[in-house]
């Protein structure tokens, strides 16, 4: 591993530290400064030329910024004579703008997509993407990881002795749920059926499936502002369930969201460490984080020896 | 319209030809051949010079050669100085490959997308994409149409009394269930959850909602061999439904797919003209067929009259 | 001009007003929505199938986003099939950082060039460009227009009894006061000298050239903190200047700018709207803003009569 | 050569066999798979992370399909991270199709090679292009070999009495003929001139040179139907050539060329295995195969090795 | 024809003088500068904003210089906004280096195809390329025209009573030779066999076919040194030819080629004002040059009217 | 190094050879031949399959030609499988084509770098580039060196007694002296202020700054016909200079200019190795020209070893 470098950028620093302890080495130094009028500038200290760099951030908020300085990381890095860059982006930015869903929408995931090859892009690695066909918005190679596994022995470990029923929250999810039950004995699903009745009102909400008496996982791939999840958790109470678990890969909890979480009935919230906690969500004990440094690095360590990557998820895999 | 010509490829000329009337001009002559060693020759008869050419060609069966047989015309108008040229492609073949599903798989979705584009496609249209994000394969504009308001016009016309359900027959398809169930009054919506209990063994199906009583209409974009549609249909019909529907996009109907549908207790299967029939479907009562012809007709109508092409969709929604 | 639309992002909504009232036209409808997270989304409002579309946004603070808005309105855009899509960006952010100036920095003027024109951009426009030479970081045409003819008309409309000096604040900027220089009769040019005498430590001032007596114009492409040019008019004062102004294309102001532009001895500091005020900049006597639409409109015009935009200097140039 | 991995698609698997016994490693192991509705998909069954791979397919019958399977599997391998993918394609289909003849006419030939680096070849290796200047279609590089050492040293076998003549069957092949006559001592040339002498009719033969009382060997890259080249055999004879013989690149051998020849006073056609035989062929006494297994062994070694490709003909240059 | 400009560099002022007389328009006003230090540079004198231009350039000697000043006029044009570039080229340098004929050689040709189209060229017009395969080494549009039907009016006019023989002067331009005689009643082709018989030592020359007492033409595309065709010519009356005349798209006539000429038994030279003469050449009354230049004026008119180019050999063809 | 090959084309033999006595390789050979009508072709002489090859060459007069031997020799190298291609460059010719000073002007040094990047360029070095923008123009790696240590040093050497004030001979070069008065203590700086005062009439110069008893050192990165050059010289001594030195990085001297600087009161003209030296310069006392040999040599050292380039200058900073 002696030409590898990791570098961190500003959102995945923790992150970063805890991959290199993994692998063994230390963190690349490289500065990154944002000036007065909002320019950045990112400044790798150290010779790159020749080596395989892995460049660590997620394009969690703010996003524009975030997402910048990778940029021109990448532009500098290229112009640097890096031999080869990867990008791991365990939360990539604008996922959920992936198609248009009304006419004259921009396609940004596409967008992102094509700024990061155009500034130098050589491989991406990403966590759970909103749909997994983002992997065919690049033309370089792409890894997009998953934490169903790890999510799925975070929740075997608990050995609940009701059923469980792994429950996705939207039409679109409803492959996502079939995937964690795979993980959880004689576990079924159930998904909550959205619709818009008014234009502008909100949107009425129906189970379809059994919860009844059961222990609910609600499983997405992101919790924003966590509104309608809440909404979720509350439908599935009505609808007999014993107890209401989420998880979900990207844990953005804007606004708000750390308070209702804390007000509602919900029991835990599982997150991973793609994106940073602040300190009121460290302080909410609802919520429980699990980390994806280990298997990152353990991706880094496959990338560099040539071996293969899908077999990580066998160490998350002890059903 | 003058500066308009529509070529049709061996797939779509009956389609083609439907649209032309509707435009109100001839169909382009343009030869076709292929050679008895497997190789196609695409030449267009008229000159295109200056001209905007609507390509119309489904990728259906056998598409290794539907595909080259577009790429091929396309490099031919590209030379001969068209000015701009629209790919109409109702069916996308390989549109089902659009990840990777387990490593060192292709995205073939992605990869004719850009043969298409280096061909020299200057824009696509096509008709309900197995996933919308395809859209986002693409740099060049795309617009993907959808034949579910003429599905729901088709259905509302039966003034159906029992309640109805709109089934989708796999997790992934669940938003196009709602999206038809939003097209018919009072419907709900169900799911067929699939999943492997072993290895190589048949896949388990499990209800998930209610259709019993109900008339069941299940909504899919590809019905391919129709094996797994079958046993969808068996189970709603054990779970009490009172009569199953079908209805898709694209009817691919391979192998002995339409004796299949002949012999089940299905009642009609609802299919559109984006591949053509042969006379062994034309045959089978228990098909319907409707035509797109006329909604692609208006599409290439707003394109050359710069006019928007969201709008068209008005023209089936009588609700 | 009536398949001509002009959209206005968010920075430049005033200047893209006057512009249109300039061209006799409304200006295009668009929204720009920032999410709870940070996300970015930009919707035009109207049609924009062959159409020829004028993107107005000047990347100023918050640049990073301000930036994002333009790349995700040219992914819209693009898609929607306009026409040409042309961004006139009178201020170009990070033009700055045009050079590696130490090794493995990045050059991210030219990452913004290559961002634009994947994004879909086909012209540019852009106001005194920090370097002339960032016209050759784009493969599309670009149009560089100056404000040096407007600014020379402004004071000469003075009628300076005494000697007018035009004065560089660095080494780089000695063209452009030369360029000044030529629109203000029996002016010379004078340099301020700066030097690095230790690191980290403040620059030593010097002057080239003779201001005693005289009226000075210090002459600069931007004013950001304002802090280097404070200097340089005290400077100028100690060698005898009898009263110092001072003109920028692009007032950024950041910082507490406007505060030691009020206090200094400075006389005015001319700056015009492509970066757009805030109240506190409105209400500082000092500062003269002179407003660049009108040159934007016949720009605008020009292009799309295919009549020659360097013509236009002549409007200001009554010498 | 432990970082080389040699993959066959389907017309050249027994080809690829032959070159790893002279390579002395295993075969790769790709599964390909063509589905009912005529997709195809390619998975390489190893990692090939950070190898050198190459890929061993003749786009012959049914050409559509073999380029379809080369153009997935380099998308399958470019997205594992291979780190250098080489296409061995003995016979490169759509030669022929390498200019506009009439108006309209695609360039098939320069298509595939635009398809063939969009989908990710980093190199090229081809035998006997029908038009050495298609070596120019690619910008990556190409390594065209010849078998016409190979052949040259066949025909000195014989160790003929008489004098021989290499003829050539039409005008575009003159120089193909003067290059075999360098390999047979004492050899002149002959060119055969068809020309049309009414539109769809049969076209006129004429023999420039002289073949009274020789051996004659046409020379062609291709034999496809056979048709024209019986016709040349025939008129050779009535020219007075005491015996026929043939030789080409690539055997075809479409329709019912096996009997044609069988039928014909042809003495031998001499081909190579760049396509595969079928049982039909490999039963007719005439039909006589050489190998280019042992050539492109050689080459891919010199490739591995960073040696010249150039010094292989030596070894079949017993001259 | 108004958005119509023709513009010519160095080396086609004559002949874009002569195609603007038939076009009925004056040639655009250009400025060609060559520096000192051989630096060039090329202002066009008039807005080319939106309009469609036609660039006139033979790249004949010195061809490094008019090949530059080609890519330094399309990147001024493209840089000031033109429509659409048209290059007419009707001499193309560096046709002969169409292909690798030994290791390590470059494919000039193509790089000069790549070279134009990064400068900006849309389209291409060329004459009578050394090889037709050069078409497939652009992308964009490519017209060859040919003058082959011009050369057989010229001949045809002669009204020979003796026997017509075409000769090739090589192996490579058999069909050539075809195509010629395709325009003479009654001729035959014949071909000159050259082979090197020792490294580095004067090639033999073998004549294949008949020309005793007959009319011998040479047709070739380039004529350069002419070294080669002089010893074709002697070779030709040795074997009986009554009258060896010779004709050429492109009289290069480097070097002592017209002395050459004169003193030789050659009854005339036909060559085309692709290149421009001297007044050498145009003293010497065995050359004799026909002008393509209505045949380009009418291709231009093709283009600008979106009509078939292919009709135009019509006008040339009485017979 | 065993996997680097050194390439000279033909304006950097001298050069090359001296970089490799530094390096302590053999210079690779390579054939560069010009033929009779101008064409140009390089062949390496050596397999450069998977090396590292530097190819030196300087892009001074004859420009077209040197810079089409640059172009050629990537396409030959790139074909030839080179695994990773340098040019150094060290005089960049068209670099002051920079910008659009003009409407409608080429910015013939982007053109270049596009040139050299289609044509198979991996990485870029040059020497004290016109305008370090001109590194925005790349996407490749460029490592623009700089001699102004190396000069800084020479003049160090003198001991100069009196103040020294470093001169720029225009507005552009301000910062230019700046750099150099950096490595002279107690140095300061002046400007020569040409304007032009009628169109077409020679400029009128004036001197912003001190010279007065004071060695003056002009610093430039070119000279060309040292016209403007000759004009400072004597400016400074009216204004009291007691002695004038020039220095530049590259001393093209084309013209007159080596009688003009032995005609005029210059001390000395200090130029480097970048451009090769005719007789008549190398005959000339008051030339001196130091090597850059060994700066190259270094630099190439660095980028093999995966070293940092820009420690190199600290060699020759011994202030």
């Amino acid at each position: 591993m002696n030409d590898t470098i990791v570098f961190a950028l500003s959102s995945s620093v923790e992150l970063a530290d805890e991959i290199c302890v993994h692998l063994g080495i230390k963190r690349g130094k490289c500065s990154v400064k944002h000036f007065a009028d909002g320019e950045i500038i990112v400044e790798p200290d150290e010779t790159v030329r020749g080596r395989h760099v892995f460049l660590i951030q997620s394009t969690c908020a703010p996003v524009s910024e975030t997402l910048m300085e990778v940029l021109v990381a990448l532009d500098a890095l290229k112009r640097a004579s890096a031999e080869y860059i990867t990008v791991v982006m365990p939360y990539y930015g604008y996922a959920r703008q992936d198609r248009k869903a009304r006419p004259r929408q921009p396609i940004t995931a596409k967008l992102v997509a094509d700024l990061l090859q155009v500034a130098g892009a050589d491989r991406i690695i990403t966590l759970d993407l909103h749909a997994p066909q983002i992997q065919g918005f690049f033309n370089v190679p792409i890894d997009d990881l998953t934490c169903v596994a790890m999510i799925g022995q975070y929740f075997r470990a608990k050995k609940f002795k009701e059923e469980v029923v792994i429950v996705s929250p939207d039409h679109g999810g409803a492959t996502r749920a079939r995937n964690l039950a795979e993980y959880i004995d004689n576990s079924t699903i159930a998904i909550i059926d959205k619709r818009r009745t008014q234009p502008n009102v909100a949107e009425a909400l129906n189970l379809i499936g059994d919860v009844n008496g059961k222990i609910a996982i609600i499983i997405d791939d992101i919790v924003d502002t966590g509104g309608s999840l809440m909404g979720g958790v509350d439908m599935l109470y009505k609808n007999g369930a014993k107890e209401v678990y989420c998880a979900c890969s990207h844990g953005i909890l804007s606004g708000n969201a750390v308070q209702r979480i804390h007000d509602s009935k919900i029991k835990e919230l599982v997150i991973t460490n793609s994106i940073p906690m602040n300190d009121a969500k460290r302080a909410e004990p609802k919520i429980k984080q699990i980390s994806i440094a280990y298997m990152l690095a353990k991706t880094i360590q496959a990338i560099q020896h040539h071996t293969s990557v899908s077999e990580i998820y066998n160490l998350f895999n002890d059903k």
